[in-house]
């Protein structure tokens, strides 16, 4: 070991060594896996699939096997690797451990620290996925430039990530910014996908949407264009609203107003300085965040009003880009 | 400067040295101040008047000389103050900087800069009250031992004060926490204090209370122990509540109601390990907290729903406790 003089001019070299970051982000059929150089700038992306056999006890190993394989292929060294960061899709407590993660068959595992095993001791951290992909956003997406940032993801359902200078929110539980689950319609007679009634993701997703355009055709007289689609979906709505069409223009708006709702509600929490909207439904872009922000800004707390809104920029690569910023912390 | 062998040894002096923290909770009429030890040790606690004559710009002049005469009299050297912590009735930066405090009649005001300057250079941190008091109920009171904290205060209205990981969410905009202004009811009539309509606090506030009370008395043609009482407060309804009135019992359970589901909704934002409840209206006990956890449980969303439920310990005190706390971050 040196000393003194030395000292400093050799930590930077150290660091400045550590010039790769892996991200990977695991799903119930692929995993997504990012280089990328700490700077922020993704160099390669690919996938591979995600094995659940076995209760998914491959899992982890055929990530490392297609980490060390790029390491090779790249000529980079493990000493080159700040670190490699995972999402996981289920809840991930502040070590890095699954309790059971049904998504990929697992009950308990370690992830941070086996992984880090199979990877010559490089640092690995864990994390939710959606939180991860929020993270992401806020790094280099839609939220660039925040600390506070709510990432809503209007999907299948609706899920969320909050992050709070600059970390995320995991929960006690692993449930931070499931905001998709708030209870909006307590009168609500249809269940949703988590047993409860009228979850916002009842409305405020492709499928909630599409549940309100059915809704609306079958109470409506008026002939929209939306009579000679032949399946409703969250795309058909946005297009025959984009056309002017008036029971469509009703929809969205009923859509908008939970939503905008549902956000005003998650500003009197974690008051953020800015909401990045992502998911397919974002697809239907500016018009959406219009829709939904002329409902925020009519309905929130004075204070919280002026939280801006932004569409998430980093599509499906959300979750790889907020793995590799898990690393940088 | 001396250096290596004998630097840890001097450090560990320097550190046991910083043996007192003060906190101040600067209220519209009153400032609480607190004496400590940085074990978390209340050594002693009194009362200025707040002065808000001239725009409140004699508050932190006085809040200086009442430190300064304790220390006097206690012969502190500032050399053994390890900071100042301050509470603020109104949004604070990240900087400890308030741009407008109505009740304190300030515009802007660098309150952590500006006391420090009044008070040797001894290190100042100021936050908002609300969130200081939870921090303070996180540190040695009903939330003592959990990092991720939700602090709910029912008193005129409902304040909320939101601990992750040990540290208060302030917001973008001060309003992390503002949970008493979450729209419960988008079909309400009456207009909430903060001008918008069906906000948590007129439902689960001593005000909300007895206004829920009031109602059900014109509403009810039952025979009620509150027909026979001068004036509905919180405190009648929780009386005859516990004395087994049906009508008391149904206010309770409406307002049990708002308030679990409210919490439910808060959950699935952050997700807090327990919420403490505090405030005027928690003087009911554990009856209220019965009555809210019961609610909270039936309508949560599943990975949130073992959340504890604790009452707040320190009463008036929590905002000085949590103001010491700020300091030892």
């Amino acid at each position: 070991m040196r000393c003194a003089a030395g000292g400093a001019e050799e930590g930077n070299e150290v660091n400045s060594m550590k010039k790769y970051g892996f991200g990977v982000d695991v799903g119930g059929t692929t995993c997504k896996i990012g280089l990328f150089e700490t700077t922020g700038t993704l160099l390669e992306k690919w996938e591979i699939p995600t094995d659940t056999s076995e209760n998914g006890k491959y899992i982890l190993d055929n990530v490392a096997k297609a980490l060390k394989e790029k390491m090779t292929e790249k000529q980079i060294a493990s000493e080159e690797v700040q670190g490699i960061g995972i999402g996981i899709p289920g809840p991930v407590d502040g070590d890095g451990e699954v309790s059971v993660c049904v998504n990929l068959g697992w009950g308990h595992v370690a992830v941070a620290k086996e992984l880090s095993g199979k990877m010559y001791g490089i640092p690995v951290k864990a994390a939710n996925d959606a939180n991860v992909a929020a993270l992401g956003e806020m790094w280099q997406g839609g939220g660039k430039g925040y600390q506070d940032v709510v990432m809503v993801t209007l999907g299948t359902g609706v899920g969320g990530g909050i992050i709070v200078g600059g970390k995320i929110v995991a929960g006690a539980h692993g449930a931070g910014g499931e905001i998709g689950h708030i209870t909006m319609n307590p009168h609500e007679t249809e269940v949703c996908g988590c047993g409860r009634k009228g979850c916002l993701e009842q409305y405020s997703s492709a499928t909630g949407l599409a549940r309100l355009a059915r809704q609306a055709l079958a109470e409506s007289h008026e002939t929209t264009v939306l009579d000679d689609v032949a399946e409703i979906t969250a795309k058909a709505v946005f297009d025959a609203y984009k056309a002017g069409d008036k029971v469509a223009a009703g929809v969205v708006d009923k859509f908008a107003a939970v939503l905008g709702r549902g956000l005003s509600i998650v500003s009197c929490v974690a008051d953020p300085e800015i909401f990045v909207i992502g998911g397919g439904v974002s697809k239907a872009g500016q018009p959406l965040l219009d829709a939904v922000q002329k409902v925020f800004k009519a309905e929130t707390f004075a204070a919280c009003r002026e939280a801006k809104f932004a569409l998430a920029t980093l599509g499906n690569d959300a979750g790889i880009y907020g793995c590799v910023r898990l690393i940088l912390e």
